[in-house]
């Protein structure tokens, strides 16, 4: 154990894409648009409630299906070696209120996201950015605490946080992600992160 | 879950003092020395660290007598609670070395310390604070993220780290800090602090 701190990503390191499943599970096509289809984030938030509101979908019914979800194949075991060697925190754009039964089943490391606005009826009215570019300065604040950072994710909105930190690792990137930021290795699998990592580090691991 | 963070002191809060209980595993009274006999804290703890070379006691000795030390009755039950409605962050004037078997026995909160200075004999040469004051600091990071954030501590060495907090609570704390400290909440039990924090927090737990 070191002075040394892993900043994760959630969806697509650890667990499975929130938005992607809920559209699968509920059967509803229009879920599945993202970023790529509706570039600005406000609107597409927007899109998405409006959609559940239509089909009657409030936390409760969110929340169960999210709660069929699995840690990815040997993300727990991972997690597990980590804290082992690194103090670990989640840093994620989704929402407490999604990601709650998920991270019970990581053993409720640290989730640093945002928040969900929800009325008594549960119905879904909004959602509260904690912060702009939360990510970026989650990892710098740990700087200041004079804390080593590594951090992981796998996507556009994590790279400004790989850059901050001491050592960024893209984790099974899209191809263009990659390609536009050779400065960061890209790692395949938890095995292939596990042996970066213990390279990075300035302590031995066993 | 909501974006609230709960800062927690280790010992006396979560787990027993730790060089008291080295001292009486080990039967070196020396070690039962604290910072109310000899104020200087690097003269403290540059006298705990001859008295270890002395009796030949290095890492692993003291590992050895700390994975004997079990959590406080009821610390494991209470932090299980409480990330299932907080983001849980353990701020310790401890050091890694020493927390480890401590912290898995606690499912690995992550935890914000320093580090012993140790060769590679073993034997413990040095320490290194990792920052000064770093349990106010920590806890003013985390409201410049934007999160509200609870603490729990003790001791003298967590009033500034309480005060600092939107709301600290001192936790069976010598008298004459609560004395000292009369705008800090007292409690004495874990279901004393549970009903403190649901009170505090904003929203409903359940």
């Amino acid at each position: 154990m070191g002075m040394e701190i892993l900043c994760c990503d959630l969806e697509g390191v650890f667990v499975p894409e929130i938005w992607i499943n809920v559209a699968e599970a509920t059967g509803i096509d229009d879920l599945r648009l993202t970023t790529r289809d509706v570039p600005d984030y406000d609107e597409l938030m927007a899109y998405r409630l409006r959609i559940l509101d239509e089909h009657g979908l409030g936390i409760a019914e969110i929340s169960q299906v999210i709660s069929t979800l699995r840690p990815l194949d040997g993300a727990v075991e991972f997690l597990r070696w980590a804290q082992d060697h690194f103090q670990v925190v989640i840093l994620s754009d989704t929402f407490y209120d999604f990601a709650a039964p998920l991270m019970a089943q990581l053993g409720q490391p640290m989730l640093l996201c945002h928040n969900l606005v929800i009325n008594d009826a549960g119905r879904i009215t909004g959602y509260r950015l904690r912060l702009d570019d939360q990510k970026r300065r989650g990892v710098e604040a740990f700087r200041s605490l004079n804390f080593s950072v590594f951090a992981v994710g796998d996507s556009y909105n994590d790279t400004a946080m790989l850059v901050a930190a001491d050592q960024g690792f893209l984790f099974n990137p899209p191809a263009k992600v990659a390609e536009q930021f050779p400065q960061l290795p890209t790692v395949t699998s938890y095995d292939d992160l596990r042996e970066h990592l213990t390279a990075a580090s300035s302590r031995v691991l066993v």
